[in-house]
């Protein structure tokens, strides 16, 4: 896999110790989690919408209405900023201030490309349903024209791009453990249940 | 509750059904929720961390390091976009179009105030702790004076705001109800299990 070079932007300055620049790693990250918050300015203004990613390859993809605002600001090539969040636990130390969580979270930023060829779309948008079903794009009723023109797909380089990574236990100062304060980790996960038939 | 005023910029444009300005409904999300994102920019560039919230009254505040740039931007008068979304549920449709999420999302834009009085700051700590674990904040050691300036905490307003929700099962079209494709809804939790004692 190609390396990570790592920009200004990406160059993570608080906790680098918590860094991580290894594409592996990023793509478990993508892989595992479903929602990403897509930032980039309209007017000026930065704005945070919540998305659904896939990624296919080296690059992150997201599809939404053709009309969104924040759509149209990457469509005139605003910078976007993507960033992928997920909570793995509490952290509860024996003083207040080294209380923390676990998580995984990756930012990428990168200007995205419309993905405009038909076939090139609809494999994209074959390749979301498989995500969450396989086998899922040769079952459905695929997009008609119309609903094709609809959607717009976008696909983001994974370059310049960074993860930030916590875990363990509470890291808390010597002098407070003989604290009679209880500590430890409450995990956190995000499970999918079983399906309700519609 | 004080009604909130919808403005040119909480206006849901997008599925405007979907939209909700409740306060109740909008405070409900927040306290449901652990992870928000922030965003805002910095020299021009939208940028998009993480970050936990919570809510004391009809503000919502987010704390971290007082070094950290996307803080320094909003101490400087930036207008931040919080958008705080939980997935519910992954919407399986008969046509590949209809497939969606069930999920709540607010969005806020505001100004944030630096909480800068000794007092209020520590009692705006102790009640993230005790969001977390009631009791926590009279547990812990609290914070000392280097740990209290090594923390910002902000405090923004719950006014600009708008939240986005959808529930239930697919919305298909009358014409694909006949096709003999499953269907139904895969309902999505975020769970927080047992202490692992440290």
């Amino acid at each position: 896999m190609k390396p990570i070079s790592v920009t200004e932007q990406t160059q993570v300055k608080r906790g680098p110790k918590k860094a991580c620049y290894d594409r592996e790693t990023i793509y478990r990250i993508y892989d595992d989690t479903y929602l990403c918050h897509i930032g980039a300015t309209i007017h000026g203004q930065a704005v945070v919408q919540p998305n659904l990613h896939w990624r296919i390859g080296d690059e992150l993809l997201v599809h939404g209405s053709a009309k969104n605002a924040l759509f149209q600001s990457i469509l005139q090539g605003e910078k976007a900023c993507i960033t992928v969040s997920t909570l793995d636990g509490l952290v509860f130390a024996r003083s207040a201030f080294h209380h923390s969580v676990n998580f995984r979270s990756v930012m990428l930023y990168g200007q995205g490309r419309l993905i405009e060829d038909e076939q090139e779309k609809r494999a994209a948008l074959d390749a979301l349903l498989e995500r969450y079903s396989p086998g899922r794009s040769g079952e459905a009723r695929p997009p008609n024209d119309t609903e094709l023109k609809a959607t717009s797909v976008f696909a983001f380089p994974i370059e310049e791009v960074s993860a930030k990574i916590r875990t363990g236990g509470p890291v808390d100062d010597p002098a407070d453990m003989a604290l009679d304060v209880w500590a430890g980790v409450r995990p956190v996960e995000t499970r999918v249940g079983e399906l309700i038939v519609d």
